[in-house]
């Protein structure tokens, strides 16, 4: 085993560090947050951080770090009060990674990304029109992580739209059947096969039953 | 193409909501968190929402159900100051759902499931034996998430345990080669299998290239 203290972490070369740090914490999700500023300019983000806050009603959050150079989707969902998240295929997976890199101001990570900037009825921000599972919200709060300034943004789902055949009876939603990939730290990738799908779990369950 | 609006949501049956809301986010961290309350006695819960929140210095943190029933993690969190985040590995995702049945408190998880109770060094909270990557924290913050009083606790590492022949030169740690798992919702559990893994985005870079 390789044991490493606080101080040994903190001491660690930085990109090894940076690499090793963020993927111990296991898969995550992976999103493109599209936005559009006050002049209707959009813009997209990739994030990895996209958590489920709430189901009724039904709220999502997100980190976004600390506000020391510009935060394009930041400032957007503060200018418009709205955002969308958009589920990650296999598919896109290579442009959504794309969309990571500094583009200006100017440019829309949609069209330099080869991505479909797509607008659904009367929701004011566009959804990636290759995501199979497409969430519009309002922005709902910030909470500032005092530890290191980081934000914790949760927004309220206004409307979720996915394929019809994809819903179980009972809201399952399989992972495969939407193509979802997760992400391992910044920069590699994941497909998903389900495994198991078990009950909820009581004290005398045997584990054999579930 | 399904579309639900807010108040199509709300008004979804209870468990079909619970289900979908749950799962639209995408894959979900796998986690069992391990505490002591202050008569020594160990605690493990399962958790989905383990989530990066800083390399340099280190934190993790996680979404907590809002207090309106006994939180026996959080009230030992708060207790100690301490607690273990380890990593659910593809061999113990079955007893590590288990954990989430609503044992009494004077049980330990550890023992109920048969979960390996392990002590490293002088942390003061057991780890799980199993776990390939295993995460020894101090409490750091808690922020109370106003919308619907859940609550995110950010930890520091203290220490860090993984296998030594798993973290690369450049510290890349394959999720595969650690038999992580992530989970869908609250009841579906996913292997991940690595798909792709790109450099750093820079705007002339082309898809192809990555």
């Amino acid at each position: 085993m390789q044991i490493y203290s606080h101080d040994e972490i903190l001491n660690l070369e930085k990109y090894f560090r940076i690499n090793l740090l963020n993927k111990i914490s296991g898969i995550k999700s992976a999103h493109l947050i599209g936005t559009r500023n006050i002049e209707g300019q959009s813009n997209l983000a990739i994030f990895n951080s996209v958590i489920h806050i709430g189901a009724n009603p039904p709220y999502l959050g997100f980190i976004l770090r600390p506000l020391s150079v510009e935060r394009h989707t930041y400032e957007n969902i503060k200018a418009t009060g709205f955002f969308t998240i958009n589920q990650i295929t296999e598919d896109i997976h290579k442009k959504a990674h794309l969309t990571s890199a500094k583009f200006p101001k100017e440019v829309s990570e949609f069209e330099a990304c080869n991505l479909t900037e797509q607008y659904i009825n009367d929701f004011p921000i566009p959804f990636v029109g290759e995501s199979k599972i497409q969430i519009g919200l309002s922005f709902q709060e910030e909470n500032l992580i005092k530890a290191n300034n980081t934000i914790l943004v949760i927004g309220k789902i206004e409307t979720l739209i996915l394929p019809k055949d994809v819903v179980g009876s009972d809201g399952d939603l399989n992972l495969e059947d939407v193509n979802g990939v997760g992400i391992g730290g910044l920069n590699s990738y994941y497909k998903c096969k389900r495994i198991g799908d078990y009950k909820y779990a009581r004290v005398n369950t045997k584990i054999e039953e579930m």
